[in-house]
């Protein structure tokens, strides 16, 4: 870490500062600037530490240097996690496909859009047995019934499930239906749900919040893997910008950033990057030029008569399955492996 | 709600959408433009609908006209809600202070701000037991033991206390240690938690996402009245922006706004809403100036060395109190009551 | 357009409002809801007319209908823009390539690096002569001379030629030396530049404002196409958002939404969208994936003594040319042709 | 500034980066750390060397230490820049008001506007000869002539003018016929415009861009200031958010901030800042005891005809007298002095 003093600070403010550092047993690099002087701290810094110089009087500015989160970082761990789940393996060179509805409605919904998931192609099941709304007087969802009607479709057709957790006291019921847990835009600093996920014993898919930078979602997926679950999915979902005709803006640089800085797998959300079904297409496309590792993807058989309303975004099956092609061509030019056949789930 | 079809769409959509709202027993009332057919929708829409439209064939835009929260606006409670506690009233032209550290770190350094609170004329004290942080590996709060700390130091100087309630487990606990529940900026969409106050028996205060907008705000603050908890209260207490100078923008036209479409109390936190504090006391002055029915403002003895590093924000004592002071005479120019002696709540 | 009268307007209100509309010589539709009345308008509204009622008593919204601009939308020319400039197509389904350094800086430089934009296939040989700086003390660009070694780079290696116009008064200096005029994001809402552009004779590139909503850069557009000149580019190059750690956040939604509202070009521009080298290939292929008509990209023979210092954002040659050999794989796969040499400009 | 090196970096790398900076006669320090070696440099630095060393391999981070602007900070001018025009002072501890039109209409219109400005206290006549509109097809002012309705209604009513210039073709007529010169939040980065105004012999008055940073806003006005002239005013007038219930959202920690970073006036637009009638007068008192120097108010006699449909957004002539007396009795209370006869300008 770096402490800079303001313009003309006195020689006792600055050899103030230095006591402070030294009598935290680090060792001072003085670098005495014209208008500036620099002060580098060698040895581990706490937070502490930091914010009490950042405080003291005659400090411009203190740099940290090293990151704040760890285990998720590419420093800490160079190969890429390749996350296996009954053999779909999500992570380097492989492109997975989550395909589904925003929420579960009925039995024969949900059973019906998992037989042209796996149709497609598609290895995950995605759909919400508990949604979060905006407004309470909303569609909630069907709750945990959903969660074993989605179970047991993935089962039938050979998919793994994937579905969003909203409350600590949720997790082991879902942990016990589904295959992956989703944590949404809107939990992702939920802090309490996060750790529970450490312990929670399923690979997890982490959504950026909407207004979250590249390091608090790091962060975000540092409390998962600090308790001890080292199958974390990050996701971009989009972002919110003063932009209004997109629901959300799709952050597509996220997905080489996320690469670069981390280890993890990055998936991507076109249906609620976009909220407009049109884009979803082109969208999931530039995400797999980009190098996203999957997709996660609303389809809905009858999209008008979603129960949440997100049938806006939904694409049709027949769409879902065009996209499909055209991905399974794009992939290898960009260093993607999508083979459906081989990666699809042995029915358990 | 309206509904507005595209250019050139032919009669017989027209006809399809008409018929898709007559099923649902609506009236309707068309307008027939140059280029676009505009049908008038009378009766209750439900959202399941509206959506089902805005998605059929041959429509442009669907215009909801009435809010998606109820008891929030104050179309449904024109008058000003004022809660009282233990004679503290929050609301309409009282102007309340809520003083205190970022977090509670002994029962001596709660004990002597708590004193320090009181002497200024601030009525309630607020404090961290349960802190949410960006990192797993930053300082976390000392838990429930601050939260009978902070209730024997509020008790002991006459102040009520407000205390961050991160989970609904800890709701019940918190609840019975301290007078006013703070929901927390990331937490503003934790549904599950909304939920859970909205039965907890206590005022809450909840703080706008920091990305959040007005109505979603005020629908967040539905959860909880819609529960039967009606002792809410809005906090503004910045938005994230493009501007690094200050940790967040504090966004002061949410005081005027919220007071036009609610009839909540809306409270402005200029301390998390600049990060710097060289700036709380005049945007402290703006918030009231703007209208705001009181004030959230982090104050701490040795500031160097907070726990959370949030010292960096904190006011000086002398400067807490000098502040206070310039409020007093500012207050009646605005239209707000800001007497101390009068409201300080009796030791319990 | 449609006027939405509040809860509860008396009739006398809303006949006043009527009276308006009619004494404009405009039919009236009404549309008496439960808590509202809708009233729509038959016939051209002026903007007066429209603020007029937005602005009288009892009016709670006011929805426009029809777009503010006519000339770039796909409404009223249905078919993709191609803009031919001697030999090279822009638009529909050709991929065009822009490539150069941020700045021209001698005659050796420029040349070299035209000889290897011309090499690796591009068309276009980009340099800026006049430099949009921050602030007043950076290097401002070499001027005048700069268009003249640009325009000399070009004839010798056959490339077209874009360079950006800052103010009016140099338009016509510029149109004289350089092929395609670009307008800056600092200046996509200098209004007198775009009305000065409409009637220079040359192609524009008109980039979008950091902070523009896709409506006003396509009301930017307007004001070129309607003073004559229907050779207009539309050009994503990332926008402002919380996030630092990019430049900017490149919008990749921007090329298929404006694709969907409008029939010109749009160019994608990964340099500036993303301000780092490394992110310019991921995001460069994920414009073309996403349907982009063409990309400007920063390239440099020594991006490390580059005299603006967006050297941090510019290829190195060989970064440069592998990238074209893989987006020359990935054209075909979302109907984009990129033929160099074909497409290749004559020497003039 | 300080040039730190990457985790890892060999020391090789760290000797080629210390050669660059010693080839440009800089001295070094070097403060070698557990994973990091910090390089300080002492002298000098061009922006040219700080992004060279920014792209050199092995370089994490370059932390610039001193500010790109200089004539607009504090440091270089301690004390409050006090502009004087025929007797009105602007800046320091005076309140000036600012008030007017969006647009000049008509002699009449103008004139009687100007009569209510002065019989308020208002000390300036704001209005637009020139218009900068997002769509061509909007009204874009009635140009020349109005800037002679606008000063001779000033002369008669005795007051100063203020009016918006958008190119600098039209600089010196504005020069001509108005006191200040305003520059829009459009062109606050159209720096030939800015570098016109440096020579212009008038006061200008800089509004903030609306996605501007404080720092681009200083560097802006360095243009104006670098040119020789000193008389420069800042405008917070409202930034761009997600928020879309008001038309722009007011940063009222803008004018604390600036006022910290620069010795120059900070004026706070709230007509634009909000798009609000009901919010101009709440934010008006709260840009003031924030510590504004002035305020820019939109007032028209009759808004509801405004020819640019700004109306929406001012004030009627009671309104803002009213708002003028509770400012006049807030002032003191924040170091603020309004005192409308004293600071009259005479008819001249």
């Amino acid at each position: 870490m770096i402490v800079i003093t303001s313009n003309q600070t006195p020689q006792e403010q600055v050899n103030e500062i230095i006591a402070v550092i030294e009598k935290e047993g680090l060792q001072v690099h003085l670098s005495v600037g014209a208008d500036h002087t620099v002060i580098g701290l060698v040895g581990g810094v706490t937070p502490k530490l930091a914010e009490h110089l950042r405080q003291m009087k005659g400090v411009e500015n203190v740099v940290k240097i090293t990151k704040s989160y760890k285990l998720a970082s590419r420093d800490f761990h160079p190969e890429d996690t390749v996350i296996d789940i009954r053999g779909v393996k999500i992570g380097g060179e492989n492109l997975v496909i989550m395909g589904g509805p925003c929420a579960v409605e009925s039995p024969e919904q949900i059973d019906e859009i998992a037989r042209l998931v796996k149709a497609s192609g598609g290895q995950v099941l995605r759909g919400g047995a508990f949604k979060p709304r905006t407004g309470p007087y909303s569609f909630q969802g069907v709750g945990v019934e959903g969660l074993t009607m989605m179970a047991e479709a993935g089962k039938r057709h050979g998919l793994l499930t994937i579905t969003e957790v909203m409350t600590p006291e949720y997790v082991d019921i879902c942990a016990e239906h589904a295959d992956i847990l989703q944590v949404g835009t809107r939990n992702m600093q939920n802090f309490d749900l996060l750790r529970k996920l450490g312990t929670c014993g399923r690979p997890v898919l982490l959504k950026r919040g909407f207004s979250a930078t590249y390091d608090e979602l790091l962060n975000a997926a540092e409390y998962i893997l600090a308790g001890g679950n080292r199958d974390v999915m990050l996701c971009e979902r989009g972002i919110r910008t003063f932009e209004t005709y997109t629901r959300n803006t799709l952050d597509l640089s996220a997905i080489p950033v996320l690469q670069n800085l981390s280890h993890l797998p990055v998936i991507s959300d076109p249906s609620h990057g976009t909220g407009r079904r049109e884009l979803v297409a082109p969208m999931a496309k530039a995400s797999v030029a980009a190098g996203a590792n999957g997709l996660i993807i609303e389809m809905h058989t009858d999209p008008d008569n979603s129960m949440t309303g997100d049938g806006v975004q939904s694409l049709f099956p027949e769409q879902f399955d065009s996209l499909l092609r055209d991905l399974e061509k794009l992939a290898p030019l960009v260093g993607r492996r999508f083979s459906p056949s081989l990666e699809a789930a042995p029915v358990v």
